[in-house]
C-alpha cells in the first residue's frame, strides 16, 4: 500500500532528528561519542533512587500505579516551582505544569500557540527538536544570529518588523544549545522590551541553566517580566535524569489552562512514579548539592576538552566560544563552507559530532559548523575523541 | 493581559474533558465515585514492582536513567510484540513504537494523519480523550450511531459516503468506551471492506480487549488486514498500571515512521525505568495470571453492579446493555431528554456519573445517558453507589 495520500501535510517533508538517527548507528562499542546531549551518566544517584523508588512502590503502590492528575502530582509541581522560584521565574498569575521532560512542554506551548503560517523568532542555530516541533505545526521559522552574548538585538527587531504574525520568541538564554552561548543581561532586557513593543510571547526554555561552572548567575528572562509575556521551560533532564523524563512549564494561567487540555489529550499525565520518586529525592537530599557536583564534573570535562582541542586541532583552523557552563561546545571552520565530509570522515574514525545544519532553520544550507558535547564521555574518551577529531580536521581543513 | 489573540484556532473552543474536572471535585472522600475509569487498584502488584524497581535501579542505573531511544526500548518492543502477537494484530511491515500511555498513540497518529478539514468517523458516542485529540487537529468527527453488537455498518457506509476527506475511522471495537459494547466479528469484517472501499485507514484501539470476564473472544480487526489499512493501538494501563503510562502502536512501517518523528518531538522517549520494569514483571510472572485474577474481580464487581441496578433503579425506566468484559457500563432514561440534573444531583448524594453529553461528537446537543464504571470502586461501594443512584433516578425520573 502506499501511504502518502493518507498522511497529513505537516508530516510530508519532515525530517527525523539526525542526531536521533545517529544514536541508532553508533552502537558501534568503539565509537566516541562526542554528538549527543547526554548527560553524564557516572553521577546519576542510582542507589539512592532504587531505595526511594523501592519504599515508594512498597508502600504506596496505589498512589505510585494508579491514574494522575493531568497538571502533575502537587508535591512535585511544589518542587517545580521551588526550582523555577530560585531564578525568580514563578510570577503572580502563573501555573505550573508538570511535563513528561522538557520536550512536550515545548511541542504542546506550540500546539497552543501556532496557527500555519504564524512566525516563530528563534535563535540561529537552535535546538533541533524544538525547531521540528515548531515546524510540525506548519509555522514559519524566522531565524536570527546569535553572537558571543547572545541572539543579535538590531536583528531580531528586524525580524519582529518585517515578519506577519510572529506569535513568539524561543529562546534558550543561557548555555544555548548548539553554541553554548549565553545572553547577556542586557541582551535578555532588551528581548523583553521587543517582545512587548511588537506584542509577541517569550518562550524560555531553560534546562542547562543549573549547569554553570565559572562566571556569573545571568537573571532569566522570566524573572523581570511583569506583563505576562514569558513561558518558561525547566526540565529536572540535566539535574536529576533525563531516562525519567521530568520537565515542567511555569506559565500564565490562561496559557497554561490550554496547554493542560492539550496534555490531557497527550499523555493523559506524567508517569506517578518518577513524579513521585523526584519529590522523595528533593526532599531526603538536597539537589542543590547533587547539581554542584555535576557541575564541578563539567567543569573540569569542558576543560579538558578545550585543552584537548589547543593540542590537536589545527592551529588557526577551527574557532569557537568558550562555554561558562551547560554540555556544548560550538565550532566553525571558516576555510571550508560544508563541514559534512569532516562529519562523515569522522564516523570511520571512530568519533561522532553532530554538524551544524542539524541546527539550523534551513536544513539544506551547507555549514561549516559542528557541535561537540564533553558531558557525556569520560576525561580519557574526550581527548581520544579530539585526538581523532584533530586528525581528521588536519587532513581535512 | 488578554491571551486570546495569541492562541491557535484550534484551542480557541476546546473544552477540556468533563470528566477530569470532575476528579478535581471530587477529593471530597465520601463521594462514591462511578464516573472515572481507573482499573482496580486492589490488585496491583505493588511489592513484585517494588522489588523489580529497586534492583533495576541497583544494578541498571545508566540504562534506567539516561535517555533512551524513541521508539522504545527494544525489549519492551518485544513485549508489546507478544501482547499484540497474542491477538494476531502484528502483521508484516508492521513496526512497534512504544508510547506513554496509549493515549499519545492516538493523538500522534491523529497528527500524522490529519489536516485541518480532514473528517474522522467515529463511534457516537466514544471515548472523550480520542474525540479531543481529534478536535485539536480542527478535523471533522462524523458519528456513527452504536447498536447492541457495534456500529451501524449502513449508516458507516453513508458516512464514508457523503463525507469529503474521511482519513480515518477510529474504533474500539471490544468493550468500547463509553458504552461497554463489543463489535460482532461480522461487523469487524464489513467495516475492514468498507474501509478498503472507500480507502480510508482504520485505528483500532484496544485498551479493554483482554478483560473480557464472560462469552467469546471475537478476533481483532487488525487480525484479518492483509493490505496494511489498520493501525493498532495497545495499552498496559488496564492490564498492569495506568500509573506507569505504557502504550503502544502496531503500524504499517511508513506511518510508523511518521509517528515516530512526531514522538521525537513530543516525549523524545518514554520513560526507561517503567519500561524496565514492565519487562521484568512480564519476564519473571505470567502476565496472563495476572489479567486473569483482574477479569475474575471485573466479572464480580459487574455483576454486584447489575444486581444492585435491578435492586434500586426505578422498574422500567433505565435502559442497558449488559457488558461481557472491560470496564463501562452504560444507561439510558428514554422518559427524560437531559441527564444534566440528575448528575447535578448525585453529587449531592455523593455518587458521581458521568453523563452521556461528553462522549458525542456534539457535546452541546443535551443527552439522557449516562456511564458507569464497576471496575474502580469496592463491591460494597458499588452497592451503596447504585443505592444512591437508585434513590436520584427514583426521585427524578
Amino acid at each position: 500500500m502506499e501511504y502518502t495520500n493518507y498522511l497529513a501535510d505537516r508530516v510530508k517533508t519532515m525530517k527525523g532528528s539526525a542526531i536521533r538517527e545517529m544514536f541508532k548507528r553508533m552502537a558501534d562499542p568503539e565509537i566516541i561519542s562526542l554528538a549527543g546531549g547526554n548527560p553524564a551518566a557516572e553521577l546519576f544517584p542510582g542507589d539512592e533512587l532504587s531505595k526511594i523508588a523501592g519504599k515508594i512502590l512498597m508502600t504506596s503502590p496505589t498512589l505510585a500505579l494508579q491514574y494522575g492528575t493531568t497538571d502533575g502530582y502537587p508535591k512535585m509541581k511544589d518542587c517545580a516551582r521551588q526550582r523555577a522560584a530560585k531564578v525568580n521565574s514563578v510570577k503572580e498569575g502563573d501555573e505550573i505544569l508538570i511535563m513528561t521532560g522538557a520536550n512536550p512542554g515545548i511541542d504542546l506551548t506550540a500546539k497552543a500557540l501556532l496557527n500555519k503560517g504564524d512566525a516563530v523568532v528563534v535563535e540561529s542555530p537552535s535546538f533541533i527538536g524544538s525547531l521540528n516541533a515548531f515546524r510540525s505545526y506548519e509555522c514559519k521559522l524566522v531565524g536570527v544570529d546569535v553572537d558571543d552574548d547572545g541572539m543579535d538585538m538590531d536583528k531580531l527587531e528586524e525580524a519582529l518588523k518585517t515578519n506577519d504574525n510572529v506569535k513568539m520568541i524561543y529562546t534558550i538564554p543561557t548555555f544555548q544549545n548548539p553554541t553554548g552561548v549565553t545572553m547577556s543581561l542586557e541582551k535578555r532586557k532588551r528581548m523583553l522590551e521587543l517582545a512587548s513593543k511588537y506584542d509577541v510571547l517569550i518562550l524560555e526554555d531553560n534546562p542547562y541553566g543549573d549547569l554553570r561552572f565559572s562566571g556569573e548567575d545571568v537573571a532569566t528572562i522570566k524573572s523581570f517580566d511583569d506583563e505576562g509575556r514569558v513561558i518558561y521551560a525547566g526540565s529536572f533532564s540535566k539535574i536529576l535524569s533525563p531516562g525519567m523524563r521530568l520537565g515542567y512549564l511555569c506559565a500564565p494561567a490562561p496559557i497554561a489552562e490550554k496547554i493542560e487540555m492539550l496534555k490531557q489529550v497527550n499523555d493523559v499525565h506524567t508517569p506517578m512514579l518518577t513524579q513521585l520518586m523526584c519529590v522523595e529525592f528533593m526532599k531526603k537530599y538536597n539537589i542543590d548539592d547533587y547539581i554542584e557536583r555535576n557541575r564541578e564534573l563539567y567543569g573540569k570535562k569542558c576543560a579538558k576538552m578545550l585543552e584537548s582541542m589547543e593540542k590537536y586541532f589545527p592551529a588557526g583552523k577551527v574557532k569557537w566560544v568558550v562555554p561558562e557552563g551547560g554540555i556544548f561546545l560550538w565550532c566553525e571552520c571558516p576555510t571550508i563552507t560544508d563541514i559534512t565530509p569532516v562529519v562523515d570522515k569522522c564516523i570511520e574514525k571512530k568519533v561522532a559530532i553532530v554538524p551544524g545544519s542539524n541546527f539550523a532553520t534551513d536544513i539544506f544550507a551547507p555549514s561549516n559548523k559542528f557541535r561537540l558535547n564533553y558531558s557525556s564521555a569520560t576525561l580519557e574518551n574526550i581527548e581520544e575523541g579530539i585526538k581523532r577529531l584533530g586528525e581528521v580536521l588536519t587532513e581535512m581543513l
